[in-house]
Order: structure tokens, then sequence, then C-alpha cells
């Protein structure tokens, strides 16, 4: 026994039965009313068609939906499965349509819920029944993932040239300022001086390894999915070698249930641009720290900040704190996508369908902050002097008194670094800097200082000591300036 | 010495200075050109305007904004701020506003930054220099904030009356399936018969719990920010108990630097949306397991669900995975807002722009997924036998025979359960169920199990048995039903 | 036909069919060798112990598991269902069994799995086969989420404690810095000058929220799941409102099924303890900032910083530090039990078990950070100097100077602020501040000033002059902080 | 003026000045009373011990710290920077406590702070002043990321290895059942009969990304953060090449800011255990359905589930759905370090401290649910029979009737699948399967079909004709099988 609803949803329009069956090109097919098989005797409800229809995003893809309908359209003309002059109409029929979208004049309809019944759609208009043989052998599941792979693979390659100009930016600049000595902070507090140059150097490898990540996230997801068919692959006798190679990827997926399924891609695009996203975020909060008037050390340009008609000195860093925020909408992205594949029984499920929005609003959003990050690298005005004299404040050269007592006058680092702790109680408590205290002051506390020392004390002598690989003195900086451009650029 | 950048940007168009200077009507203002003070030279970077205009997104909330400057601009006149004749002329204008942006009429400039300078901008052109007076004491610091508050606060209202709305199409069925039995299951394993009622007012529990917290949030952030101005407060004689109760807050918020810096009312939203979010995705679950071949429990109507055109017994249900896939994107809204808000020092920092997008997709995401669930509710057609059959098999009522040993033959409950613990083991080695043990066979392992025992191994005894509060049996489901309607509708 | 697998396990431990059968006092018992019925043949894996046990982390459920123990024996000895004796004997087995625990002379078995069979194993132990009659009328699934909703409960009492703390130490701050003059900060540019007690007091109100939420969380939980059993109810006569009184719940739960499924409570702490968190971390931040020697505005106490002993001025904030990141682990414990109960079907599953170490640890680490603060504010010295220098730069001043204009000169908001736009630029071309222009300057500029305008250029009259509601005026701040101290301690 | 706190501590036990200064091995000291400088009069907050102490998860790196201590003395004494003798000294001394720990005779101490002071007072406990000169050139920001490096990488290659372990049980079960017929679910409809094996193989793909990710996480981070020292680099002679030799690093960090600042193999390596965790959480879901009275396709092993006394029938699936759950702690973990590192500036802060356990906790819990899966794979016990009549049911082959019509007939994709659907329809208003219509009554509606084409009807015949590479034919599944064999195992 079946009990009917009480409640169920008066008259709703019904497709006339026999047609609808004749006119569905797609087995999986969907809710557009054309679409649904003779058994569905309701219509969709409008929220049906709100909850369920993607064209307002998918049409995204609609280049690599082409694309990747013409590598099939050949390969089936290739292996016999449709005749060459059907495969001739589908190509040219295809190309019209990418002309009709670019241009503007395609007409994209809610009730065909997606940009591949959109597409299909319209090819059988153009071109009359041969438009009905482009599905064969394949299925809504494993082209939607084609298309998104291809979508990620373009985004990969457009980030990790936003990411090297970037590079390029930062490398310039460090060369410029391989002697401009700063502050280094640890916890915020100063802790012994370095140089500008080498700080900025500091990004050029986070955004290298960033690169690295593209590199590899972009390698694994090259994989055809095409020929996965539904989920269990297809009795055509497709070619998927040729698909593959023509869409650029490196080889057919060897599982087609895996093939239609996995959005591992689309995880791993988010969490390297997550981390992405992190690097710009520190990058952002240090604008906004040194373009306070407390610090100083850096002028944003009039391009990337909002001021104000009353006090025309505020020169708000509206730019880094998007930077710095819209890290946010990319850790939401990243859970978002986790959140809905986690628990997911195989194979396809529309759940799925969420997976394009975070995408194509993380790759905006994570374009946007790079391309925003280096001009304001690329504008900003450095104060050369406050860098420098916020330096040379807060005995940030102690480190290099004890150094000295080690290694030229033979004291363990122990003994060196509480001989030092006493000579900065002692200057501190006279309201002096090191180099403000007299030489026999300083021998009381630690005899085997001598006039050699005090030349340790000055910030440059500082970073220009710290010769080795990696550290901050201003030659080594030109050196790893020169070597990152080779490496990156 | 400061170095200027060398990759400075060429000549960008320069505002002339003067007149942007005397055009600014906001001192907080921002980075249309018009709104930027004389000593900005350069113009903004296209990319400024493209990650720092917020047009595109809080246009949404012109309605809100045309109230709050009403309120405001009434309370300046009644307190002299302002003349009466100024503040007719813009009362009047903001209406005419208003009509044009409902009309369609109203040309938005990305130009012009935000709703807020778009709207002002537009008064100004509409009435002249009085237009300039509304953005007396106050700023978009406490204006947006005032905004946002009251679009949440709409849309909490909204949210409570679709919860309302699933809520009786739960009793409904509900009371419909008093006295339909289902097994209950524990780890998707049978555990005991229960009726479908009772499971479906569960939801109603859940949902009503999400509207607690919906009066909660609104009740909290129900504290007006208006005239908390940049952040300080102002010097004018305002009177934001006026205000707040015009707009129907409850009181003026106590503190004008908390009022522009905080958030909180945005992410208490976004965490009793993903609470919602997460009950909607649990009975989303259940439906796409009911209506699986193998469970069979329920068919979901045509409106909320998709076919196939050549298998129609094929039914997949999209609306369904959708709602449960959808929690994803707000639990990322969830963490996009706590992101931007930790760890930033008051007060307003642009980083806070970044909260709206995450409210208006969260909201739109829930209400949708809120009606589509509601639909579906109201929409399905239930196999009670199928659920009957389920119910009846897996030694269900097992626990019922150890409890009428307990209660009927006094034993211990730890004795009871092992003795039924080898009834059922006898029965499955004998391929038959409890009831088909004979009462010799039974009573070999328990003596004092009698006739009467027998009673209680039906699944419509067990369920009419569970009569303690809030338990399954059909009574009290008519009982639970008729008590929610009341405490819910 | 049945495929056995290839690669079973070899022989592991059989626990006696018969026996461990007669001993599981738990229908829905687990995993324990003595708690799975005789159909069981093979052991439990070792890594099934590991994966399954919960002991190890809900052993702090012990008082919480005696309390619900306890209430549940008086309310079945006293509805008849067990005799008084046993009744008695219980009770009086469950209050030995919480000192032995207390004392820590109580061992602990991973065998048996968790902290109610822990208890109940050593009940009967103490008491013999009355302890098998604790558990009749109930189930694991009611025992636990009763357990974990009393312990939450206790959280959030003791929560709100802390926070009150919090509260008092900032009002006192607020007090003592009524009239503290600092600069407001938006963008982290200095905007207008306020006081130190009115920002201070800005994290009172923050701190009421999170309170308020707290007690809305507390009153939302505060039904008793008890008497659910399984999931359906019991036929044995409970009294549901007997246990629920006892134990300080306001009713009994409404629906068995939403009792047993039911994990919004733990969501909702985690969420409001991720907004507090934001809210420490804000205050964290601040503290950051404060003490670093370009602010220099505070100096934080030994007791919350670490120093470095060659560098004696270096007081790392790493108490600050600390309590910023660790919003990271709260905001990662709600997303945790987020994704857990995603998609869950209903009633219980074992899933939920992940419910509790993220409830344990949010709450150990937002009751550190919350002490943490509370003792930084309570300890940090002001520079009050330093404050007040850094309010005066920047034309702090110049809202001020535009509102004068407007109140007293007649001038439009939008006139007022062209005017004083080129003041400041006149001002900054010269290399003063507006004080320092000569009265006929500015007039050349806009006639309209006069003598009494130049004194709203102090900083001091700034602040005195921002009277309005909730504003920075140190007499408002004052009385708010007054008004606080009724409100909230 | 500065005012000091009205609610300073009282009395505190001060460090004797003079010793503490003199026995700070470490600059950067910490909080521990021996290691802060003289100028510390106050001692620390016991809640300061409480947050800021890592030695209760950080002695985890204990190995990582000892072999890193080893690596750098034995290149100081190579740089003749410390004596031969001392280096003797200090690498028996560090045996000697590497041999202390693992025996569990090391008394760790709170009051040390980190792993890091705790085994270097250990080690001038044991070896004298020599002890004080290991820290020579090195600063705990290098120290720790270096041991946090080498505890990921050892992590990494556990987990590879652990992950292979599940692929060949995969396998081996895909092997077994490269023939068993199974529906192949879409949106858990069945759409198509696949065979098991390839299912399983699915998840051999996954698994071989997860390791590939492994492997692109391990080369990335495979640079030696040493020498870094505190940030900038030392003036001491040292060789890094030298250091990451000897601790299998690829090459030293190219930056050092960048060194100790970077967490982004902390972040990477929680990313790929969040995409592993999916991959298990689809298996453990699956595991669920499949263990269902409902679905009745496997039956997993005692040793994976836990029962219950009194229905023997239940086995709940505990193990699965605790691998299902744990996903959300993995996802938890990322969000926490992603939330740490956002926003914050160079170098070293305190707040990467709360990278540690997220690390550990997701690493031991991924290797308990890979492990746990693998488990379950190994005893899974499957049922083909239930399978295969699953697969039968639901007009699972209308599909392969379309494909012939188009194959043999010549029909196109379109006309193919109208027709087939007015068949099914047919079919399933007479309540029989495809193979129940008689051929003339498909003649009737499709006149080409004919008695080749009832043969496609079959399961076995469908799975058998899917072909195409990476498709679910049986000898398809075999031939993968083995090539996954070589490719991964």
């Amino acid at each position: 026994m079946s009990t009917k609803p009480h409640h169920a949803k008066a008259a709703r329009g019904s497709a006339a039965p026999g047609s609808s069956a004749a006119s569905g090109p797609n087995p999986e097919a969907g809710g557009a009313p054309a679409l649904r098989g003779g058994r569905f005797t309701g219509g969709l409800d409008a929220l049906m068609a709100e909850i369920n229809a993607s064209i307002g995003f998918d049409r995204r893809l609609y280049a690599q939906d082409i694309a990747a309908s013409k590598a099939h359209c050949a390969m089936l003309a290739r292996q016999g499965i449709i005749s060459g002059e059907d495969g001739d109409a589908i190509l040219e029929g295809l190309d019209k349509i990418l002309r009709e979208i670019e241009s503007g004049a395609f007409a994209f309809e809610t009730a065909l819920e997606d940009i591949h019944m959109n597409i299909e759609a319209r090819l059988t208009d153009l071109i009359g029944e041969a438009g009905g043989k482009l599905h064969t052998a394949r299925s809504r599941n494993d082209q939607v993932v084609t298309d998104l792979k291809l979508w990620v693979r373009d985004a990969l390659d457009t980030l990790d040239g936003e990411i090297k100009e970037l590079q390029a930016a930062l490398i310039d600049a460090a060369e410029r300022h391989a002697g401009t000595v700063m502050p280094g902070f640890t916890h915020l507090q100063c802790a012994q001086p370095v140089t500008f140059g080498h700080h900025l150097l500091a990004y050029v490898e986070m955004a290298g390894r960033d690169r690295g990540r593209i590199i590899d996230c972009r390698t694994r997801l090259n994989e055809s999915p095409l020929g996965a068919a539904a989920l269990g692959g297809t009795s055509f006798a497709i070619d998927r070698d040729d698909t593959a190679k023509a869409l650029g990827f490196d080889r057919p997926a060897a599982n087609s249930i895996d093939a239609v399924s996995d959005r591992d891609f689309v995880i791993e695009f988010l969490g390297l641009a997550a981390i992405a996203a992190v690097h710009l975020s520190r990058l952002a909060e240090e604008f906004v720290l040194w373009s306070s008037a407390q610090f100083g050390f850096v002028t944003l340009s009039d391009a990337f900040t909002t001021g104000s008609s009353i006090m025309p000195q505020k020169r708000n860093p509206d730019a880094a704190e998007l930077v710095r925020a819209k890290t946010g909408r990319i850790f939401g992205a990243l859970i978002a996508v986790l959140t809905v594949m986690k628990g997911l029984p195989l194979a396809y499920g529309k759940d799925m369908q969420e997976d394009k929005e975070p995408v194509f609003d993380a790759a905006d959003t994570l374009s946007l902050c790079i391309r925003a990050i280096t001009g304001m690298v690329k504008d900003m005005e450095v104060h050369e002097d406050a860098m420098g004299a916020a330096a040379a404040k807060d005995f940030a050269t102690a480190t290099d008194l004890a150094d000295w007592l080690v290694r030229e006058a033979g004291l363990s680092f122990r003994k060196a670094h509480g001989a030092v702790g006493r000579l900065v109680k002692l200057a501190e408590d006279k309201g002096v800097d090191l180099a403000g205290l007299g030489l026999d002051e300083m021998r009381d506390i630690e005899p085997k200082i001598d006039q050699r020392a005090l030349e340790v004390l000055t910030v440059e002598r500082a970073v220009e000591s710290r010769t080795s690989f990696g550290g901050t003195a201003p030659d080594n900086v030109r050196r790893a300036a020169k070597e990152a451009r080779g490496r990156f650029l």
C-alpha cells in the first residue's frame, strides 16, 4: 500500500510524454522538461529549477565544453562510430556556437539546465539530427569533469604566470633594497637587523613553492576522464588515447568509475590556493603595518589606497586589507568542497555540482589578490631612513657582540651571552645604547672586550656579517636575487 | 631619504584636486575619484576598482540603506541639526531613489564604489546641496553596519517563516503517519521499530531549535549602531534613541567603537545557518537512502527529481542531493567570515567588506534548501508496506522480549538480556525469527517465558508499548504532533 | 553464495560465547569482549580497540555519568521498576565509585571501552547483581548525550564566570583610563582621538554578547534526553520529568529520536566559543601591536611575556600571540563537528563519538585564553604619554574643525569638509599641523573660521566633545563603565 | 608618564638576576625562569606556564631534535667553530639522552618549556659547560622547524607505506571480484551494472593520487632550515650543505627569513591528509551502506564491528562510522593551521607553536583510519548473489539496448534512446523487465530490434561489453589490476 501525499502540488504543466521521451538526447538527462522521460507526469517545481539549474555559473565552461566535444566528435568519426559527414557537420556547428557565445549572440536557457545541454540543443537547431549523434559513447558525467579539468588547468596556468610576475616585482625590489637595513622582527619585536631585500626574497621563495604546487596539481589532474561515460565505460570502440591527446592530457584516466567520481583536482587546487592566499595575506598584513604612522616604513601608492577628503594624510590601505581578508573566502571555498565530497558514495552524485562556484570564485579571488599585491610591490615608496632608524634601536646588535665574544675571544656561547646580557642591562639603566657605553665600563663586565668589538655594534656591520648561505648580508642578497631570477623567471 | 619605485605606473588620470576635495561628502571616503582628497595625484588603478568596489553585491542593501538614511534625516531635522526644509527635500529625494531602484531605472555606477555613495550621489543630483547634509553626524562605518543589521534581521524573519512552513509540512505528515511502522535505525542497522510520524517529529524539534537560535540572534543584534559615526561618536546633538526606535531596534548600541567594529551578528547568523543546514542535510540524506531501490521507503515527486529518457524507473533525487551538498557552502561562508574577523584590530577595517557576500549567499542558499525540503516532504509518496516489512525483520523486537522478562517475570535486566541473546541465537541458527520458535524451545532457555510474552514480539505491539514521554507509541505521536502544532505553528 | 575473504585474520582470541552473551548488560553494547554477543566468534582487532575505545577521553564525563545514573536509579526505585533495596545499593555503589575516581584509585580499563561501561562494570563488582538493574529503561545512546549535555552546561557556567572576570578587569581599566587619550584607528590609520577607556569598553560589550550566547545555549540545551533509551523510548513506566528535574534540566526532550540524535548543543557551543575566541584574538592582536617598539602604548607584564638573556628590552608577547593563534583550534573544532554531523541519518551513529574531544579541547582552550587575556589586562602598564602623543599627530582633529564649521558657522557638511581638506593640504605643505596655521591663512580659505574654531583642534577637546550616547567623551566613558558594571558584574 | 596597573599581581618569586642572565643559553630564550634575562623581575604566571609550555606535546620531536643537534654539532666541529673534544662530548651526551628518553628514564620538566630546552639542559647536566656550545650559530627558530620537517617527513613515509598496503588489499580483492557483478550507482540509484573489482580499483586510483601528493609534499619540504638561526643567518662560518646532507635534506633553504617563517609543509601535509580522509570516508560510507540489511552486499568482520548481546544479528559498523567521522578532525586540523598562519607578519611568531598538535593528531588519525579500512577490506565477506540480484533489477541494461540500436541497427543515438524509453515504459506498465517483453511487442515500437538484441540485456553481457580503456569488463579489470600492481606495489 502506498499513501499518496495529501498536500501534493496542484496541476503542474505536464510535458507531452511521447515527444519528451523521444527528444531526450541524454540518458542521465536531467530536469529540463524536454529531457525528462515519459514516465514523468508532473512538471518541475519552480524551486527545482532554482536549485537544480547550473547554467547561471557553468556557462563559464563553454570553451572547454566545445573543445572537448570537438575532440570527442573527431574521434568518433575517426573510429567510424559516426560518419565523416556527420562529424564535419558537428564540428562546424560547434565552431559556430563558440562564435555565437563569444560574440554575445548565444541565448542561454535555464530550462536547458546546464552548459552541456544548452550547447547540444543549439547544435541540433543548427545541424539537425546529426547533432544527436555527438553524445554517442559519452555521458554528462564524463563530460562535466572533462570540462572542469580543462578549466582548472587553464586557471593553474594563468595563476602560475601571475605569480611569476609577482616574483619578478619582488626580485626587482629586492635588488634595489639589497642593502636597505630594516628591523628583523620576531614576535613583532625587533630581534636583529636584516635587509629589506632579504625580507622580500622570503616571499619569492613562498611564491616559488606555490608555483611548485601548481605544477604538481596540473600534472596530477592531467588524465582524461572522457570516455568513462556514465560510470562504467562504453561498448563503443572509442579511442580514449586519441581524445586525451587532442585535449592536451597526458593519458586517459585508468578507471572509469574513479574518473567520474573524482574531484581531487578541485580540492587540491583549492588547497594550493589557500596556501598562496596565506602568503599574500602575510605580505598584506605587513603592508598595513608598514604603512601605519607608527611604522612609517612604506607609503603605498595612490593606486592601491583610498583617502579622505578632510584627512589628506590618510591613505587607507584598502587593497592590502582586502587581500588579507579575501583569504577567508578561499578557506571557505576549500571547506565547502571538502564538505561536499566527504562520505559521498561512488559514482557521480548531484552533490558534485557544488564544485564549480567555489573553484571559480577562488580562482578569480586569488588572481585578483596576486595582481593587487604585485601592483603594491611595484608602486610602494620605501622609507629607508625610517627602516634604518628602527633597526638601530632596541639593542638589535646584542647578538653580534655575543657572537664576537665567542668567535674572537673564545668564550663559550653561554658565557658570552651572559656577559652581553649584563652589558645591555647596564646600558639600559644608563639610558644609552651599547655603543654608548665606554670601553672601560664594558671591560669591567667582560675584560676580553676590545676596540674591535665595538665595530660589530652597527647595524650595517651586523647585516654584512651574516654571510652564511641564505643569510641577510647585502652581497648574499644580491647573489640570491640573481639566483632567484634564474630559478624562477 | 625615500626611494621612489622604479616601476611606478605611468600617467594615470588625476582628479582635479580642488573640486574633488570640495566634492567629498564623506570623511572616511574612499577610492572613487570623486571622493578622494586633493592630496591624491594618481588615479585609481583598474585593479583597485576591481578589488575595492562593492556595488556589485552591496546593492542588495538598497532598501535598508534608504530606510536608515530616512530615519537619520528625520532625526537630524527634529534635533535642529538640519533645517526642516532640507529634511523634507532629503526624504522626498530618498523616496524617489527607492522607486527608481525598484523600477530598475537607477543607474548604479562602479566608480561610486558602493550602495551608500551611489544613493548619496543621486540624492545630490536630485535635490542639490541639501543632499550633502544627510551625511552630517554619521559615517559610512556606522551606516554600513546599520544597513547590514537590518538586512540580516529581515533574512532571519524570512527564514523563521520558511522553517515554520517546514514544520507545518512535517507535522502534517507526522499525523498522517503516526501509526506507520518503520525500522528505527542506529548505525544504519535496524535497532527497534518506530513510527514514521515519530521520526518526522524529530525534525520538527530540530527546526524548533533553529527558530530559537534565529530569535536569539535577532534579539542580540537588535541594537542600533547608527550614530556611532566613524568610531567615536559625534559632537552633534543627535538622538540615537530616536533613530533606533524608527528602525525597529530595541536600543542604541552602548559603545561606538564596538558598534562599528562588531560583526558578531554575521557570524552568529552563519553559525545558526550552518546548524540548520546540517539538519536539512540529514533529512536530505534520508531521502536519498529511502528513495533508493534498496530501501524503497519513499518515492520523491517528479517535482524534485530528475529522470532519464531511457531508464524511466530512475528518479534521481537531485534536489535532495543538492540540499545535502549545499551544506558545504554554508560551512564555507562561516569559515570565511570567522577568518576575516580573527585578529582584526579595532575599529573598522576594510577587511569587513568581506562580510556581505557570505551572508547573502548563505541566506539565499538556506532559504532555497528549506523550501526544497518542504516541497519534498509535502510531495513524498510513502510506501508503508515496505517500511513495515523492513521493521519486522532482524529481530527488531528482541529488546521488547527482554523488557517483558524484566517487567513481568522479575528477571534482572542483565539476566533477561542474556536469555534473549540465547533465544535469538537459536532462532538464527534455525533460520526463523523469534516468533518462529516454539514456546517449549523458549522455555528450555528461559522457563519464565509464557504465552503472553509472544505478544510483545510483533512490531505493532513494540511501538505501542513505548509510551514513555517522547516515545514512539502512535498515541504518543498523535499527542506530540498536536502539542508541536501548538508550540510552533 | 558468499566468498570468504582470502586474507582473513588468523586466530583471534574468541570470547566464550555463553558467558559473554550472559554478561552483556547493554543491548546496544559494543566492542569490549565482555559486551559482545555470543554470535561473535572473532575477537576484536587491536586496531578496533584503538579506533573504537573512548575511555581515553570520555573519562572526563565521570561526574556527569554518575550524577545521571543516580538520578535514573532514584527514579526507577520511586516508580517501583527496581526495588528500594536495589536502588539504595546502586546509589551507594555509585558514590563509592565517585570517590574512587576522584582519589585516583579507580582503574580505568580500555577493554571496557568507555566511561559508562567502566562505571557499570565496577558497580557490579561492588554490589553484585543489583548493578545489572541500573541500565533498565535506558541505553548508552541516551546516557552519553545526557552526560555530555551536563558537561557542556558546566563548561558554559565556568566560561560565563571567567568572561565576567574579564569584564571586571576591563571595566576597572576603563575607569582608570576614562580620560586617557589614544589614537582611534580605522584601517590601522589614525582617524580620530578616542579614550583608552572607551576602547576597552568595546571589549566589555563583545564579552557581554558572548555571555548572552552562553545563556541562550544553556537554555536551549537544557532539556533532558534521559529516558529516550536506544531511540524510541521505553515500555517501562519511567518518569522523565523526575530525572529531568533531579539533573537540573528544565524539561524532558520532547522526541526520543531527536534526543539521541541531537548534537546541536555541541555545535552551538563551538560556534559561540569561536566568536568569543575571535574577540580575544582581536585584543591579543592589539596587545602585540601596542607592545611593539613602533607603538609603545603598553608594556605587558613579566608574567605574560618571555624574554631573552641578551636582549633584555625584548619582551616577547608570547601569551598574546598564543591567544591569537589558538583561535585556529577552536575554528577547527567547530568545523570538525559540523563535518561529522553533516548528512548523518537518524538516529545514533558511532560518528557522534567524535563530538567529545573537540568540545573538551575548545572549552579548555577558550578558558585558558580568557584567563590569560584577563591577566594581561590586569597587569598591563599603560604609557599614556605615548598614546597621547600618537593621537595628536596626523591631523586627527580635522573632523572636529569641519563639524565646527557645520555647527557654528552654518556651512553645509559638504562645504565644510571641502574647506578643511584645503586647510589640511596647506598645513601639510608647510609642514605644520592645523594649529600651526595662522588664523589669517585659515580665513583665506574659509572666512567664517574664527578664534573659537582653534579650540576644537586639541585632542582633549576633540574627545570631550563626543558626548553622543556611546561616544568617547571621558564623562560618557565613566558613565558607561558604571552602567556596564551594573549590567554585567 | 606611565600608570602602573592597580591590580598588579602580588609577590611572585623573582629569579636571581645575575645567575639567570648568565645561565640563559638561548638568546630567543623563553619563559622558563632559568631562561629569562636579568631584567625580568616578576616570575611567570602559572597561567603563562599553562599556555606557553609545549613540552606536553613537542616531546614527540625528541628523536628529530637529537638527530638535528647531532648534525649541527658535527658540522660545528668540522668547521672549527667548536673543538673536536667538545663536539665528541656533545655527541655522546646526545646519544645518552636519546637512550634515556627511549627507555623512559628521562624526566621532562615543564619549567624548561619545550623539548629543545629539556634536551639542552640535560646535556649540560651530563657534560658540563661544553653543552652550552651546542647552540652556537643556531636558534630555537631554525631548530624547531627543522625538527618538525623531519617529523612530517617521517610521517609522510609511514603513511605512504600504509596507503600502499591499502592498495595491495584493494587490488587483491579486485582480482578476486573482477567478475562479480554489482549495481553501478549514480545518485544512489542503480544506473548500469559494473563489476565489484572495477569499483574497488577506483579506490586504488584515489590512493595512488594520495601517494603522489605525499611524494610531492616530501620533495618540496625537503630543504633544510638549519642555519637560518633566529631569522637572518649567522656570522659563524657554518656549512649548511653539510647539515642538510647529514639530515637527508636535498639542499639548504635559500632564504633564512623564509626558512623560519614557513609552515607551508604543515598545511600541505594537512591538505593531502584531508583529501586522503575524504577518500577513506567514501569507502567507509559504502561499507555502512553495503552492510545494512537493505543492501546486504557485504558483511564486515567481527574485528571491525560491534554487536549487541540481545540482537546478535546486529553488527554495528563502528569502525567504518569512525573512519567516516574522523574526516572531520582532519578538516579541523587543516582549518586550525590555515587560521594560525593567515596574516602573520614575518618572521617567527609564537603563534606558530600551534602547528604541532594538529599535525600530530592528523597524522595519527589518518594512519589509524587507513589501517582500519585496510583491515575491513581484507576481512570483508562479499555477498555476490545479493550484488548480482540488485544489479539485474531496475532496467539496468537499458543503455545497452540503446547502444545496440545505434551500433547494429544504425539508429541515431537520439532515436535509439527514444525507442528504448518507450520500451521500458511498456515493460514497467506490464510489470516485467525488458527481457520479459516479447520480440513482437518490441518490434511494434522499434522494428529493427531482432533476436540478437535480447542478448545484450543480461547484466553479464552488459559488463562484458564495456571494454573501452578503463571500462568495467571483467577482462579489463583483471588487466587493470595487474597494471595497478605494477604501478603501485
